[in-house]
């Protein structure tokens, strides 16, 4: 997938979020080996709770592991620490960094995704040049309190029809119910705790990616 | 005053901070522009409660008032909002993002301070080719919880005397001891509380740039 830009687009159809602060008793590197050898093609690396200097160690790190496996990693938040771990791209929230300015610090090589409640965000994201947009909470999520009502598959269907980027959906997905915002039209579908807390994180990717061509 | 790679130094020896949640009942604009006023010739804007979209559009409109009155502008801790805002420069802390990581991101043109707490911190940042250190806590402070017990005096003048760069005294720095700071050999002295709570913010830095020529 590539966008009008020319900026390569993520192809797969899982955006497994990294959380240190969500995974117990294992290192991280372990959790990510994990997702990457079940096959999860975008990593984002969400790190609210370390410090700017430990965000950039577990980034530089995690970005080596994930694009030698051919993967592409994704910093939540922080432009300065994607650019420092020169990752393929940053994922901003409505409170972070604007995308017009985001985008003169990153350039037109790296991704730039917007996490977006609304049908209007998602079409300001769109045009002021996301590459990607994230839509959610879709449902209700165990990972964090978002401040907002789960919006549901029917208003994800109407954003993914109102813009052409990818959409990325995100909010208590899991396992259980990942084909039904597939089957409402996201490009992927983004998920935490049910990856961060499966006993086998491999083997959990593997199934959900298995049942995307049955969708 | 000029470093040995010809990035411009401050050559104020007043090191103002302003910390919008610092300011009680006043714009900050109207406190940036009184710190002006009375003649500060760097301002740092610390802002750790605002987020980071606010952070930037405070960076950016304080740039341009602190330019337009001829100081230096330095952004605290976040190396994406310094370049968003195109400051002058960014003071980083023991915990953000790492020196050598900062300078390939900002490049040669601006100015980077680094936080220290101790002597071999200080050395350190000198050879990891910062611009300026900051030492403290000096006294105690009201402005924040450092961790640290305060330096004094004698430990401040053993770090100016062990490292070549401009030293920034800061922590529990007032109107009433800042004389005994530049005595110890602190090229600026950093103040907060009793900047952002003086009822005549213009008179106090008055007073005490008035001060420095009777150390």
């Amino acid at each position: 997938m590539v966008n009008p830009t020319g900026r390569a687009l993520f192809t797969s159809r899982l955006y497994a979020i990294l959380d240190p602060a969500e995974i117990q008793e294992r290192p991280w590197e372990s959790v990510l080996e994990a997702l990457l050898a079940g096959g999860a093609g975008v990593i984002q690396l969400r790190a609210k709770e370390l410090s700017a200097k430990e965000f950039v160690e577990v980034a530089t790190k995690g970005h080596i592991l994930t694009r030698a496996a051919g993967g592409q990693f994704i910093v939540n938040d922080r432009v300065d620490v994607a650019l420092a771990a020169n990752a393929d791209g940053v994922h901003l929230g409505q409170e972070d960094l604007p995308l017009s300015v985001a985008r003169k610090l990153v350039g037109k090589e790296k991704l730039i995704g917007i996490s977006t409640h609304e049908l209007e965000q998602a079409i300001e994201a769109e045009q002021g040049g996301a590459d990607y947009i994230g839509f959610g909470p879709i449902f209700g999520t165990a990972t964090k309190e978002t401040g907002y009502a789960p919006r549901g598959v029917d208003m994800l269907r109407a954003v993914c029809r109102a813009v052409s980027i990818p959409v990325v959906a995100i909010g208590g997905i899991s396992e259980a119910n990942v084909a039904q915002v597939w089957r409402a039209g996201a490009a992927a579908a983004a998920m935490i705790s049910d990856l961060m807390r499966a006993e086998d994180v491999a083997a959990k990717v593997r199934r959900i990616l298995a049942m995307r061509t049955e969708v």
